[in-house]
């Protein structure tokens, strides 16, 4: 199996406006071109397409539209998660030999579908992802005796985080009294511990080890990829303390990697709601059972950035077809020692955790400079 | 690169009736599992969906419907070549190692959204593919001299072909004459010379050799692929009367494979509409040029079914997302002398070639026992 990295990166702001989901991720692509001048359009053998959009064939789209003949070119969707499921299906054209070089570019539009689960009908009323946010945060509340001040933590921590990333939704860092300040959406979540709706595009470049050669000097490489969908329906799941498919997704991606939770150095966590990001540090396993958001006050307290450095989808915004290839390129910029302001310390380890619908799927990469 | 193969195969009847599209997905994943006993679900690693349908997260919904809990799931999306976009996806998995046993299921309504090509405003009022075809057809006729019977017979042939499959819309054989009496729908087009939009799913299984050996004993394996899309849009193709992407894509597969394009025993080709299955068998060197009708009129006139045995696309109706898959099926049957009335003489190499948006882009799988 070829070994597969990351080998450019561009992106958009992430942001309440107008323009299509076609239109971001052309800026995405463009971004990455502009700040690669060493990618080669005519050697790209793949693109992959991440969004939530119903507009047809934009692989060949944004092909034509950027300048590209690739060999393969489609559209990929699962929900907030696309953008991973794009990067690990670039991964596996390059790992298999198929392609040596791989664009993965997403975007979605604050408005568009896939911000609700409109499929499942037992939901009833209940569709908007708010709703299963609110089970788990009372649930976990309860199971655990977490104080309102740690979690809100989470949020605080990360609307600080967005500040010094240029292209998030944030508009100003909160304090934890402002988060419990804020308005209740329901009777377990204030409106600043939910991600919005964003219109924004992300893009990456993957590549073989002899094609990365060509691009950059500092590759990131893939070297643990675990995957799980557990069902589709919220319905289906027993226990709202934990996210089974995120437990197991990072069962495999650290085992691949051949490491340890405690040796990843940075990461990005996919937190739609704020307890989702002390649910997925515990899943990994970077926090104990039952201490993810006192995880997170530590590092609110402490001014650590090493989760969500970019703001988290809190901070950053959330445009599903975006969102995951944002979190991989935010970890390549750190794992080179690019973060600007960002930047945790010297990171050689980093993570990427994504799912979509509940956690009824997730995603997680290992990533190693 | 591990070795990949067809292992099982699946699927409902195309038509017109009103299901949708994730219930003709059901349904061509529970005639995969009914056929194939051996099949293990617990062990099936990656769900990939093939569809143009709207309804987002199907990966997931297609996995807890059939009861999979796979590591990997996503929709596809490539307009009419979407289903082989996804085999190719599937491939990369299996070979890459990042799984043994891939499902591919795909689906859509007759109504549903991938059949016209929306997208792209310079086409103006003339969006629906028929126009595109019928540029090609006259431009192909006028440059070769092809007669209207040997244009005609590769509509006939088709429809005659679809009464041997079972699952095919087209409901009587129609004779050249038939054809050339049919209604004009353009100028330089016959009704009977156009694929029919349909409801109809289809599913076929990747697995890896070992994982194969569980399952059957007469696996088909994957030995060529290629692909290239040249562009999107229709205004910037030059010659009607050839299909670059095609040809790219033909050459590649065939390479890959290591043969000819005269050792192919038995081929799968787009006929969306007539004139396509002209050109294709020229592009991937099954015909001379200029002689692709001709080279029709002949498998006709001798009851020759070795290119598109199952009535093709104009005989067995057209459901985008599961056209890809179908044929790869009625391929794999060929292979496995499987076929029943529609059985080429003893095949050992077969081929599938499969296309988008006027030949804006093109798959070719060459595939063998």
């Amino acid at each position: 199996m070829n070994r597969v990295c990351i080998s450019a990166f561009g992106g958009t702001e992430f942001s309440r406006s107008s323009p299509t989901a076609s239109d971001v991720m052309l800026g995405a692509a463009k971004s990455l071109f502009e700040g690669n001048r060493n990618v080669d359009r005519e050697n790209i053998d793949a693109v992959l397409v991440s969004t939530n959009d119903n507009t047809k064939y934009l692989g060949a789209i944004i092909s034509e539209s950027v300048g590209i003949r690739p060999r393969t070119s489609h559209s990929v969707e699962s929900m907030c998660s696309s953008g991973t499921s794009a990067i690990v299906s670039a991964y596996s054209y390059v790992a298999s030999g198929l392609a040596d070089t791989v664009l993965v570019v997403g975007g979605d539009r604050f408005d568009g579908p896939g911000h609700v689960l409109e499929w499942d009908e037992s939901r009833g009323e209940f569709g908007h992802p708010v709703f299963w946010a609110s089970v788990f945060a009372r649930s976990y509340r309860d199971a655990f005796g977490i104080s309102e001040e740690d979690m809100a933590s989470i949020a605080a921590k990360n609307h600080r985080n967005a500040q010094d990333n240029p292209d998030a939704i944030s508009g100003s860092a909160h304090s934890i009294a402002d988060v419990l300040d804020s308005r209740r959406v329901t009777d377990d979540l204030r409106l600043l511990e939910c991600s919005r709706p964003s219109t924004g595009g992300s893009a990456v470049l993957l590549a073989s080890e002899s094609a990365a050669a060509e691009i950059t000097d500092c590759p990131v490489w893939i070297s643990g990829i675990g995957q799980r969908t557990v069902s589709a329906g919220f319905t289906r799941t027993r226990d709202f303390t934990s996210m089974e498919s995120t437990r197991d997704a990072a069962g495999q991606a650290l085992a691949m990697a051949g490491i340890g939770p405690g040796q990843v150095d940075v990461a990005e966590m996919h937190d739609a709601f704020a307890v989702c990001e002390a649910l997925a540090a515990e899943d990994i396993g970077m926090a104990k059972r039952g201490l993810g958001a006192r995880f997170a006050r530590e590092l609110y307290d402490t001014e650590n950035k090493m989760i969500n450095p970019r703001g988290g989808l809190i901070g950053a915004g959330h445009p599903p077809g975006a969102t995951g290839i944002a979190q991989a390129a935010e970890i390549v910029q750190q794992l080179q020692n690019r973060a600007g302001r960002r930047q945790v310390d010297s990171p050689e380890i980093g993570l990427v955790h994504n799912m979509s619908a509940a956690a009824t799927s997730s995603t997680v990469l290992v990533m190693s400079s």
